[in-house]
């Protein structure tokens, strides 16, 4: 297998293990000599013919897969791929994966894993701290010359001593966590069930955390259970004081009700990163002052991607070399 | 004195203590109703005398005086009043005071102490998350509607791992390390003397500071031995991936020669609170993506705001009750 005989691998290129590409991930994009190195790509993005008859003609065998999160892994997809064992997937999140169809066929599946936990948990924090402190509307106040004219821009708000609650307190939630304690923070939780490991209050109804929080932000994945799941009844309790970021999934939020919440001023502002149709963001949002919109960026920095990079390449050597793989999904 | 007969007084402005204010500090302006009912304001701005006149027809007498960071109390503003015994700044900063003639005259001086260092600790990861994570510029990408056109933004930078270097350890340096901390970073800084209650690795040089540095965040006072320490050398220092955030005063930094740096690419990015000449900030800076600019608001909050008119109340109160003075000015 590849990882005993790797200096041959490196010259034979055609004797690489093939992995199968729909749609390039942007770490591939960026990582694509070093890619290639190692493995044989199939990419169906680059041939002209229909992507289910690419399957049908050059992929019917192929083990492996390398996919990112915003290519939708179906089971009409995976009917074409008989032999396929693995999906390595460049995302945190599998809602673009059927992983009930994975399942039952025992497809393995690989992720992210905690790679982008960081870098994520920073743009929580940078983009709340934005929507406090009005940092991209002031920007903007500054660039249009509007401080020499109008003066003094108007009073932001605080971040030491808000109360913010955590929806979804795993590895990203964490890390989220333990960055606004050092602000002064208190925090509080909504999950699934009650965390042995730490000692913040917990609400098992994410209503309930919002009521007592001046701040929510989404930091879980999306499921059938989390869909829409903040929606008005959630946004009414955080309030008109309450601030949302978003770098979860967009759909966890009714977009809608938010979009709505925003515009009627029934809460104070939010900063998101995701949204329901990427690239599309709601226009409603875009002529508000209190709202700061970022193009899902949150895991995209050169550092995430090395090691991103890193840990694809060897989840996939892993599987070829009959290993466990580095970063195998758990079923929670 | 006053505060030995507070309804009494309450019920007649004419006899509250006197205090003098050249022009109304934004603090003022928000709680005159609440300042107006504990002392009777000379209200030079609103006369249409020149003020030399003002004061020696009105304020001779005088013995308090409200400022604010925005209005110099020159040695020739000082000689019209010579009963003068106490200048309440609500800035933190002391650079528009002629301090050795207060020191000449025995003039006693109380600022905004620490009532602001978390919010500009808060405000300096701010804008340095905003560099760093491209927030602001990736938000003007969105509002531009170029998301679905041009697709994915360029990577940013991970804000943890990176060597930051605190120019001016005091409250403010001191918050922005603890945050920093948490996020990752590692701490070094550079002061007037090595500060014994802290661990971080120190540096006497400024330069040096700069050239072990992935980030400088400036926090120190305005001095005329800091008046461009920030200079051409500094910034080479710091180098091409090299990030900058003033937090500070802007004359700190030779705003030139920052300028000239970003312009050519010479280091990585900016976030700026302050400038040279506020409210103007160099045209060259606003055509920039890799600057955020913020115009001298990172101590402006609703929270600092009632805690700062607490202080200052405090502090007249203190002085015309013969108290010591809350946050009386150190000597450093």
């Amino acid at each position: 297998m590849a990882s005993e005989e790797p200096p041959q691998l490196k010259q034979v290129p055609s004797e690489l293990p093939k992995v199968l590409v729909l749609r390039p991930p942007s770490v591939f994009t960026a990582y694509q000599k070093q890619f290639s190195q190692k493995f044989h790509f199939l990419k169906a993005w680059e041939s002209p013919i229909p992507t289910d008859q690419f399957l049908t003609i050059y992929a019917s065998s192929v083990q492996a897969m390398l996919c990112s999160g915003g290519t939708p892994i179906t089971s009409d997809v995976l009917r074409h791929l008989p032999s396929l064992r693995v999906i390595v997937t460049t995302s945190a999140g599998l809602n673009h994966i059927d992983l009930s169809e994975c399942r039952r066929r025992g497809i393995c599946i690989a992720n992210a894993g905690t790679v982008f936990s960081e870098d994520v948990a920073d743009m929580a924090v940078g983009l709340l701290l934005d929507v406090l402190r009005r940092i991209t509307a002031a920007d903007r106040y500054v660039r249009g010359g509007l401080w020499p004219i109008k003066g003094d821009y108007p009073l932001a708000s605080k971040l030491g001593d808000k109360r913010v609650g955590i929806v979804g307190l795993g590895s990203i939630g964490l890390e989220v966590a333990r960055r606004l304690e050092a602000f002064g923070c208190t925090i509080s939780y909504n999950s699934r069930k009650k965390k042995s490991s730490v000692s913040f209050p917990f609400y098992l109804n994410v209503c309930e955390l919002a009521a007592n929080s001046d701040i929510l932000v989404i930091c879980c994945a999306l499921t059938d259970q989390t869909r829409h799941m903040i929606n008005k009844e959630v946004l009414s309790a955080l309030g008109e004081q309450g601030v949302i970021v978003n770098i979860g999934r967009g759909a966890v939020i009714d977009e809608n009700e938010l979009v709505h919440f925003l515009v009627q001023g029934k809460i104070a502002g939010a900063g998101l990163d995701v949204f329901e149709n990427e690239p599309k963001v709601p226009t409603e949002l875009v002529a508000l002052n209190n709202v700061v919109l970022s193009p899902h960026r949150a895991v995209f920095t050169e550092e995430s991607f090395l090691d991103l990079y890193e840990l694809m390449s060897g989840n996939l050597e892993a599987f070829f070399s009959n290993k466990p793989l580095l970063s195998p999904i758990m079923d929670e």
